[in-house]
């Protein structure tokens, strides 16, 4: 039996680099995508609790199932495995997201946080991002480093409880220079909040910052995407600081 | 200079919860309280991007500056740090939750979303959950608990990049058997939606589950809390998984 994909994303079921994404991913096998009818980008792991969730069927095709859900992305992945996906998938993709979520910015991204859930589900999972915010970006580059990923995890499998956070620079292929397994960056986001005044004279705030990481070190994936290689982080969802149960014995005297 | 403590959560600047904590906080500093002016559970890391944000000032008095605002719990604490705190805050506090955010539940609190938040921002940061959803949840036991972690995290300080995810079991003081530094719990939230139908016949989908964890270890946040204990779990906001960076090396043959 063919491989079963089930795909995802934030910036919604129509954007360009979900297409891209879905086209490599029936090269491979039975394809259900079930994302988001909007945009629903830093959504995190978000779930839709106060309200129901509606969903609309895109397009029927041999190999291809296709979705939009007015959830979040984790809504998205929860309900297409248990009610659209016809047996347990083999792999679970996220992306292609238009725009980066190298470093910590995998905290806040919906389409990173649907691989994250997917590692909670058991399955094998790769959320894929390229360095374009732009709706019209060009995904044709990113999709032989789709294929080469995709068909090595399936192939390969990956360790229990581990994905893969993928970042591809804005390069044209020849450019490239080629995969690096890297470890998450750490980094900051600053001055998140612009204070406004409106017509009426009150003040509001709006969402912005700036992105700083300060000397990426060589094993990491700011300094990887910055040198023209396409970063590949291992990722879990255990946020536990090991060395710290050593270092913090003394809290426990209560 | 007395330490600044800045507050938030994710059930509402209202919650008993909260008023617990910032009650318990107030002992040892100034408070600044910058909390959701709706419930904003299961939010995640997630950011407000499509809409301004508004804050509301609750209340002004010597030592405590409360206020609202309309946005997620991590626009709450990046809005609070920017433009609301006198200065840089020496400790962030996130809770008092009603209901746990131990094991994997974290991935998907706000609560908890605000405390990793506040780890990108170079904070301490504790966040505190009861094993009880109820808005009427006593948190009269929780306050020595909170008291004596809060001491010593000011005392003691955190290693750099470590915030808490502190857990209390439902139980009287007396009944409370110590505090214990754990790992995460693996586990999974099973069952997620429930399929109904509308009154026009139309089907709509909504969030359910039930969270399962087989068989948690001795060392594991859910064993601690099932056991009677108070479970302090240390977490950070690097997800990488290291062992992997050996293991998928021939991944990179491209």
């Amino acid at each position: 039996m063919k491989p079963l994909i089930l795909i995802t994303n934030d910036d919604g079921y129509a954007a360009r680099g979900i297409q891209a994404l879905t086209e490599v991913a029936r090269e491979f096998g039975e394809v259900v995508v079930m994302a988001p009818a909007q945009n629903a980008s830093a959504k995190s792991l978000s779930l839709t609790t106060k309200v129901p969730i509606r969903v609309r069927d895109i397009r029927q095709e041999e190999g291809l199932s296709s979705y939009a859900c007015d959830g979040t992305p984790v809504d998205c992945l929860k309900l297409a495995v248990e009610h659209f996906c016809p047996r347990r998938p083999d792999l679970v993709l996220s992306g292609i997201n238009h725009g980066s979520n190298s470093s910590i910015n995998i905290l806040y991204s919906g389409t990173m946080g649907a691989v994250l859930e997917a590692t909670t589900l058991g399955f094998p999972a790769i959320g894929f991002s390229l360095l374009h915010h732009s709706p019209d970006a060009d995904f044709e580059p990113s999709q032989p480093i789709v294929r080469h990923l995709v068909s090595h995890v399936l192939d390969h499998g990956l360790p229990p409880d581990v994905a893969l956070n993928v970042n591809i620079p804005r390069l044209a292929s020849a450019d490239i220079k080629g995969i690096r397994l890297c470890r998450q960056s750490k980094a900051q986001w600053r001055d998140s909040f612009e204070k406004r005044i409106d017509p009426l004279g009150r003040p509001y705030w709006w969402l912005t910052g700036k992105f700083v990481c300060d000397n990426p070190t060589t094993d990491s994936d700011e300094w990887a995407l910055a040198h023209g290689y396409v970063s590949v982080v291992p990722i879990h969802t255990d946020y536990t600081d090991f060395p710290a149960l050593e270092s913090l014995q003394s809290i426990q005297q209560f």
